[in-house]
């Protein structure tokens, strides 16, 4: 072998935008994905794992807001042959290429779920990375609205499931095609030439896509003739007059007391146009399916205010969020807000296959799921550290690890302390570091007497904090007990 | 936005090398990792999951057998400052990066479990791609061999626990250090000057590590003068006399009747060797500390023909194994061997920080393992395709979804048929594609009678198979049932 020359030691850090996950950020996340996974499989859908490389060829245009090919990816060519290979940037493309690749082989509709890490060639931001966990639930070949139907009513069970109190979620159904009826009211959508008037059309999508954060005055400028942000840089508006605005503006103010009125209120705004009829007929399919099952509008809800993903969608959009409050950065209360959002689009195949495929699905943020789970004490957390037995004596490892061995039988989480036993606090300051619920100890002297000394240090930690002489009396965080009686005595104090 | 030129359809297939896993193939391993965390769990270990991309810089000389830096992985430059990143190729580099990075955060000794994709930048070939899971447990920072007997243990526990019956395992433990006393034995390896001879010890653990292809005669062959292999390619031996190659031969061969027996062989052939000494005390150890928790030999064996990782590790090396037969390729029985290795290794995390970290570990082959269980019928399966409510009218899709929900709630996996109705033939080729236990059929006349034919699917391919006219007329495959019993009915079906 050839000799090494001495090279400076390098850096222990993770890549830029990458980060590490310990512990109980693991395994919580696990739990939820078990947990949804399982309602998924209830419905009848089926596991899809796809590798995290992808051709760039089929991963297609990328993300949908970026026009430049390759940007937003990670991306390398092949050694042998040069193609050019990437990570990908969701589970929606590969499922695209899944569709088309097997379409002789699989059953369709094909119903699928996909959960795993995703990569985006992004500047990261705080809590912002660039490798993040997605979970998506797709139906692909079903055209029928009873789809999208299915999905809303899927995704409130999942919420449910993994611990989102009913009432402490909605989920909104929005449909594009009302939009589209919409537009051709205030005529700049052409049914019988769709490509005019396109720019008009992305102004107003991207307008009414800022509703959270302009409100509608906002959105009414930018539908006229722009806006002037705080900074004072200028947007130019799509150039409606105040009629035209008004109709696109009643859109998304179209919600009424109930489905039904609110239905009537949008076939009074799409007029006589063909597909915003259509639009309004799907969202009253859903809701009647939903209602036939159970899914009021307690839990699902016609609203014209769901605007996100109207750009890329084609048909049905739905967007569940949680409605409890949080304490916001600012220290106010505010709504948790979104955790999850999908609906049908087409061309999902047609761009390998040329034949047209629908599909609807939805897409849940895991890391924001998971956030609010914490945010309301639900996330399973096996967050407990283990029984630390400790080494009084190096002779009698054997003894210990026994012991440990034991405790581990009963079902209970533990460990011999694996570091120098010589110094007796730090093997204490190491159970103290893995959130150890009791060390215990077995010297020469208890060995001979049959018991151990038992640490409880939740207990003790209590004490410290703020426990009186007597308390401390009463219930002592130290205790001494039959070496045949511990694991009864452990399981009995950890139960409790 | 710019109209895009249109271009041929995109290829849809996954990369060269990368595979795609549906349905069971997914939750089976899904299941088992669970099985396997929890096991790792309740012995203290904590979960850890790192990215995917890591700095070129910090995985180091990349895959153990390659010379060449960045052969075998997948890299790409960053845009921004163009350093060099690549796709993690095991999970052992992404410990020792954590375990520098955070080393005054972490409580040591470190235990910690790891799971998901790696990726090698290899030749793919059969049954061997680009991206494969990996399963590891490892202690840092636990000189003793305590910590190696503890994973030993585990390990057997982990069999157990994913379904692997005692009896049908076997651990099997060697130590580097005992060859090293064998080598200095041998005349090899000379403590006072351990440069020399590096070729020639080079050539005596590969030609060990070949003993399962090439049987004790090929490799005598390699630790003399060479050897033709069958193609007539002829590979350089080690040089070593008679007397010499027989201390080696004889380390492969010292297993005797019991652990005792294999030891004092040990000692007899390290004879003044230090090194080996001590290493013929750690196997010592391990067996006794092993015995004293109940892993007795024949759950965890002394065992120095274990070569495998021989030159990597540099004290205890681990290796289980399974004892069943399965039939081999060639169509003769044949043991199903390793599912998992492992041992001690030093300078961890001494490249980032110049400090020695004792470190020990397993690696679990997932796909290995995984083929073990599907071989003895012991993958959790939750592969039963869904029960399919059929669409009769198309008017009534809300009362099949209300149907399918109210077999869901009371836990079995039911779909409503969402592809195009209008041929029945479809519906249930498409039930049979699912592998659907029943179809569930109500048209109109079974609506107003209030009751639904159940097609026993499975049944009725038993039929189809083999049934004659009496069995077929005693237990007909297509039944009616009230409507109110259908949950009971089935459910009642499904756990018998």
């Amino acid at each position: 072998m050839a000799k090494v020359k001495k090279q400076p030691r390098p850096k222990a850090e993770a890549p830029r935008g990458f980060r590490d996950y310990f512990g109980a950020e693991v395994t919580e996340r696990t739990a939820m994905l078990a947990r949804i996974a399982e309602v998924y499989h209830r419905y009848g859908f089926d596991a899809l794992e796809t590798s995290g490389v992808e051709t760039v060829e089929a991963l297609g245009k990328f993300l949908p807001d970026v026009d430049r090919p390759n940007e937003g990816v990670f991306a390398w060519q092949e050694d042998e042959d040069g193609a050019w290979v990437a990570l990908r940037y969701d589970l929606t493309a590969p499922l695209a290429r899944v569709a088309a690749q097997y379409r002789n082989d699989l059953p369709f509709p094909y119903r699928r779920y996909a959960m795993g890490p995703v990569w985006r060639n992004e500047k990261p931001g705080p809590g912002r990375f660039r490798q993040f966990y997605q979970c998506d639930a797709d139906t692909v070949g079903a055209p029928s609205v009873a789809a999208d139907a299915e999905i809303c009513a899927m995704l409130a069970d999942t919420l449910e499931a993994v611990g989102i109190k009913r009432g402490d979620y909605i989920v909104r159904v929005n449909n594009r095609k009302v939009l589209n009826g919409v537009m051709e009211v205030a005529g700049i959508l052409d049914p019988a030439d769709p490509s005019k008037f396109e720019a008009e059309r992305g102004i107003v999508l991207r307008a009414i896509d800022k509703l959270d954060r302009l409100g509608p005055e906002g959105v009414r400028a930018l539908l006229g003739e722009g806006r002037k942000d705080d900074s004072g840089d200028f947007t130019k508006g799509a150039g409606l007059d105040d009629v035209q605005a008004e109709v696109v503006l009643g859109f998304i103010d179209a919600r009424r007391d109930s489905g039904a009125a609110t239905v009537a209120r949008l076939r009074e705004l799409v007029g006589a146009s063909e597909t915003g009829r259509a639009g309004a007929d799907e969202l009253e399919t859903i809701a009647s399916l939903l209602d036939a099952q159970g899914y009021g509008p307690d839990r699902v809800l016609i609203d014209p205010a769901v605007v996100r993903g109207l750009g890329y969608y084609t048909g049905p959009v739905f967007e569940a969020e949680l409605t409890f409050e949080i304490t916001g950065d600012d220290g106010k209360p505010r709504q948790f807000g979104s955790v999850a959002g999908g609906g049908r689009y087409d061309d999902l195949v047609k761009r390998f296959t040329g034949q047209e495929v629908p599909a609807t699905g939805v897409s849940i943020g895991v890391d924001r799921l998971l956030a609010a789970l914490r945010a309301t004490g639900r996330a399973e957390a096996q967050a407990e550290g283990p029984v630390i037995v400790t080494v009084m004596d190096r002779d009698r490892m054997a003894d210990y690890q026994a012991m440990a061995s034991e405790l581990r039988t009963a079902g209970i989480r533990a460990e011999v302390y694996l570091g120098n036993p010589k110094n007796f606090g730090n093997q204490l300051k190491y159970a103290d570091r893995r959130g150890a619920p009791f060390a215990i100890i077995e010297g020469g002297d208890e060995k001979d007497r049959g018991v151990v000394q038992v640490k409880d240090l939740k207990l003790g930690a209590e004490i410290a904090e703020s426990a009186t002489l007597d308390e401390w009396k009463a219930q002592p965080a130290q205790f001494e007990c039959p070496r045949g009686d511990l694991v009864a005595t452990l399981k009995e104090r950890l139960t409790r």
